[in-house]
C-alpha cells in the first residue's frame, strides 16, 4: 500500500528536457516533460482512447501527441485533437499529476490534484542552499520502499555493513534519543572524542578523534535527511568540521521495487571536485553494500509466513515510528475514500 | 480467452518436415510433423502416459515415438505400443487436431475435430495465386493477439507509426467506411490524388501523386487481408498501379503472447527479387514499428484497472466490430459446452 | 507439499568450511557453515530481528554475526548479543535444523529438532565404503523433486533417453519385480545374457554379452540407491565383472526446482582416475538428457488441467509405488500436525 496524497520525487530536475520521459511510480506509469515556457508537466503514461504509452508519442507544443493514433492532449491531460473527427468526448483526458520542482528534484503528487499542498515537500533545502554543493545519483532496488526507510534510520548498521567507510564500533556503541513529533521522526546520536569512521578520517586528511553527530530527521512519506559532522573534540568549530547532509528519497516503483534518490551536499572545499569525486564514490559504494543487504531481506521476507512477528530491538525505534506514521496516515487514506 | 471452433497458423507449410516441432498455441502445446506420404500431422505435445514433450521424442513411420518411456501413437493419436506389455488402455492416446495446408501455412482446428469446417479457413488466396508472388515472415509478440488485430484495422496508426514507410497525412485525413458482414468486418479508405507514402514512391519510382486503395477485411478470430492500390490519379490502370495484399494471421501463444504470420503478396514485377528483397526489408521494419508501441500497451493495459473503459474514436469502428463479433462466437461457444 | 520430517542433503561435506553457505530447501533459506569443531551446523537464514539474510553476516567463533544490524546467534540459533542492549528477548532466535553428516554429504532435519531420527537417514554406505571410491556431482533442475524419482524408479526410459551410454533394448525387454516394503520400494531387472549399453562395453573394454543386474531402492523422501552388474553371462564372478551403485538423492528447492545430488561409485579398478573421469563424464552427459526431458515434462505438467487424469502403464509400478508411500507419510504429518 502507498500513501497516495504525498509528493514522490519522479526525476532530478536537469533529467526532464522537451522529450517523453516515462517514470512508473507506486504502480503507475508517468509520462514526464517540459513545456515551452519550461514548466515541468506529468501525465499518466497512457492514452485514454486505447492505452498506448503517451511516452512513444512526441511533444506538440506544451502537449503530447499519442504516437499510436495521433490522439493529442493538453499539458493538462485534455484532449485538443482526435485525428478524423471533429467532436471530442468530454472523458478523452488523460490523468494529470501536480509536479513541483524543489530541491534539484521533480516531485509529482500521487493523489487528487486539488488536495496538493506543497508545504508537504519534505525540507531539503541543503540540496540547493547557497554555499552548500552537492553530488548525487539515482539507484534502483529491488526491494520494497519502506526496507530503504527502514535501513536509512537505523544507522547502527553502519558499523556491520559499511566497515570500509562510514562505520565503526562507536555508532553502535553510543545510544541514539529519538522523538516522533507528528509526522516527523527524529534521531540524534553524539558520539564525543571518537575516532573517525575510514571515510571522515580520509576527507578531512587526519584520522584524530572527533566529536561525531548524526542528526536525522523522516518526512513522510519516504524521505530522510541526515546532517552528519564531525568536529574537533569539544569545539564545534565549523571550521575545522566535516559536515555534510546526507538527502535521501524513496519512491517506491511497485510493491518491490523502488527507486532511490540520494545526495550528499556539504558546506566545506566546495570548490574541491576531486573531493566532490571521492565522497561520491565512496557513498555510492555505501548504497551498493546496502542494496546487496536489502534485496537479499526482501527476498527472505516475501518467502516467509504471512504472520511472522520479527523481534524488535532498541534500535528500532527510528523505522517503527516511521512505519507507523506512514500505517496510520495511509488507514486515514483509505477510510476516508469510502 | 480464445474461440476453440477456430482455424489458427501454426506454422509456415514450408516448416512442417520429416521432424517434430513443438508450438503453443492458445495455451496448448502441440508437435507438428508430416507423415511419409506428406501428410501435416499436429498432436498435442504431452505424453499421455507422464505427459512428456513428445517433441522430444522420434518420428517412427507415421506415428511419434515418446522420447523417455518410449510409448508410440500413430498420427491419430492413438496408442500402438507401449513397452514392456501387450495390453494398451483405451485411454492411452493424445489429442489430434485437424490439420489444413492453405494459403502456405498450416491451419490446426482448436475444437472437437468432427466440428472442424475447411469453409472457416480464412480467403488468403492471394499468396498461392498464380501471377502473384509473396513474401513473408513470422514475428514474436509479448501482446495479446487483439491488439494486433486491432492495429490492422485501424490504419490510422500508419501516419504515426509509420510515417518513414506506408504512413502519411492522407491516412488520417480520409474517412474510412466500415460494414459488419456476418463474421467479417469489411473496411474501405480511398485517397483520391494524394501523395505517396515514402515506400510506395520508392517501389514506384516516383512521387507523382496517386489514387490510394486500402480495402480491409476480417475474419474470425484473427485474420485480415489489406488489399492495398496505388493508382495514377483517376486511372484505375493497373499496368501503371503498385497493387499488393497484406495477409494478416495472428495466433495467440497465451493470454499475452502471439505470434503474427505475415505476407505481402503482389501482381507485379513479380521476378524482381531484388524489389521483393526491399518490400521485405520496409515490411518487417514497418512490423517491428507496431511490435514497440503494441508491447508497451500491453503493459499499460495489464497494470490498469480491471473496469477501465477506453475512450472510442470514430476510426475504432473496426478494430470494435471485430472485437464484438469474436466477443459473441466465445460467448455462444462457452454457452453451447455447458 | 514436502515431507517434513525427514532428512535431506543440503550440501557436500567438503563444501562446508569455516564460511556461511546459503541454500534453499522445500522453500525454507538455510545457511550453513562449521563451528570451529568442525560441527556442519544449519540455521534459518533468516535473522530474527528483520529477517536479513544471516549468510550476508560472518561467522563470530562458533556463531553468527547479522551483516545487518550485528544481531549474533549462537551455532543453536539462541541470540547471544543485540549491540546497543543488555536485555535479549527470548523470542530473538533463529530456527535450527538438525545436522548429520553421512555418506559424504551433510543431511538436514526439515520437521522439528527433538524428533529427528538418525535411523530414517537412507543407507547409502557405499558412497563412503573401503574398497570402494566415488565420483559424483550436483545438478540443479526447474522441475519438482518426485518428476526426478520418477525417473530413476522407472528405468526403461535408458532405452529412449539414454542409448548413447547405459540404455538398450534388454532394458525394455525385461520385466522388473516391484515389491513396496514398508516405506521403501524394491525393484529388480536382471537381464541374462543380454549385449552390454555402449558404456558398459567402454568400461570393460568389450562387447561381450553380459548377465545385466538393476536393483533398485527408494527410501524416503527421494533417495534411490541403484546397484548395477555386469557380470560373463552365468558367472556371478565378481573378479570380471562391472559394479557400481548409482547413489542418488534430490533435495526440493521448491515446488518446481530441485538440487539433484548423486554419485556412481564402484569397486573395481578404483585407482583408474582416467577411467574415474570417463565414467564421471558418461553419467553427468547422461542425467543431462534426463534433465532435458524433465524440465519439458515439468512445463507441460503446469500447463495442462490441474484434474488431468495420466495413463498409467506396468513400468510405472516403482514411480507410483514411491509416490503412495510419500503422500501417505505426508497425510500423516498434516493430520498429525492438526
Amino acid at each position: 500500500m502507498f500513501l497516495k496524497n504525498a509528493w514522490y520525487v519522479a526525476a532530478w530536475s536537469h533529467e526532464i528536457k522537451r522529450e517523453l520521459v516515462p517514470r512508473w511510480i507506486a504502480g503507475e506509469p508517468l509520462v514526464l516533460y517540459r513545456t515551452e515556457a519550461g514548466q515541468a508537466v506529468a501525465l499518466e503514461d497512457r492514452c485514454p482512447h486505447r492505452r498506448a504509452a503517451l511516452s512513444l508519442g512526441r511533444l506538440v507544443g506544451d502537449g503530447v501527441q499519442c504516437g499510436y493514433h495521433g490522439v493529442t492532449l493538453d499539458s493538462s491531460g485534455v484532449c485538443v485533437k482526435i485525428p478524423g473527427q471533429e467532436r471530442i468526448p468530454p472523458t478523452m483526458k488523460a490523468r494529470s499529476y501536480r509536479v513541483v520542482e524543489k530541491w534539484q528534484w521533480v516531485w509529482v503528487w500521487l493523489g487528487e490534484p486539488e488536495a496538493a499542498d506543497e508545504a508537504l515537500i519534505p525540507d531539503f533545502r541543503w540540496n540547493s542552499e547557497p554555499g552548500w554543493v552537492y553530488t548525487g545519483g539515482t539507484i534502483d532496488v529491488k526491494a520494497n520502499y519502506q526496507l530503504l526507510t527502514d535501513n536509512l534510520l537505523d544507522l547502527t548498521h553502519e558499523t556491520y555493513v559499511h566497515a570500509k567507510t562510514i562505520g565503526n564500533r562507536a555508532v553502535i556503541e553510543t545510544p541514539m534519543s529519538c522523538e516522533v513529533q507528528g509526522n516527523e521522526v527524529h534521531l540524534q546520536r553524539i558520539m564525543p572524542n571518537t575516532p573517525p569512521p575510514p571515510l571522515f578520517a580520509k576527507v578531512r586528511g587526519t584520522d584524530a578523534p572527533i566529536d561525531r553527530w548524526q542528526v536525522i530527521r523522516f518526512q513522510v512519506p519516504a524521505n530522510i535527511s541526515i546532517d552528519a559532522r564531525a568536529y574537533p573534540p569539544g569545539t564545534q568549530d565549523m571550521t575545522h568540521a566535516l559536515r555534510w547532509f546526507s538527502i535521501n528519497s524513496i519512491t517506491p516503483v511497485d510493491a518491490t521495487t523502488s527507486r532511490y534518490y540520494w545526495t550528499i551536499t556539504r558546506c566545506f572545499a566546495q570548490d574541491d571536485t576531486a573531493l566532490t569525486d571521492l565522497i561520491h564514490k565512496a557513498i555510492l559504494a555505501t548504497f551498493m553494500e546496502d542494496v546487496v543487504v536489502i534485496e537479499a531481506q526482501q527476498v527472505r521476507i516475501q518467502t516467509d509466513r504471512a504472520d511472522k512477528q520479527e523481534v524488535g530491538i532498541r534500535a528500532d525505534a527510528g523505522a517503527l515510528g516511521a512505519r507507523r506514521i506512514l500505517e496510520r496516515l495511509i488507514r486515514q487514506e483509505t477510510e476516508q475514500a469510502i
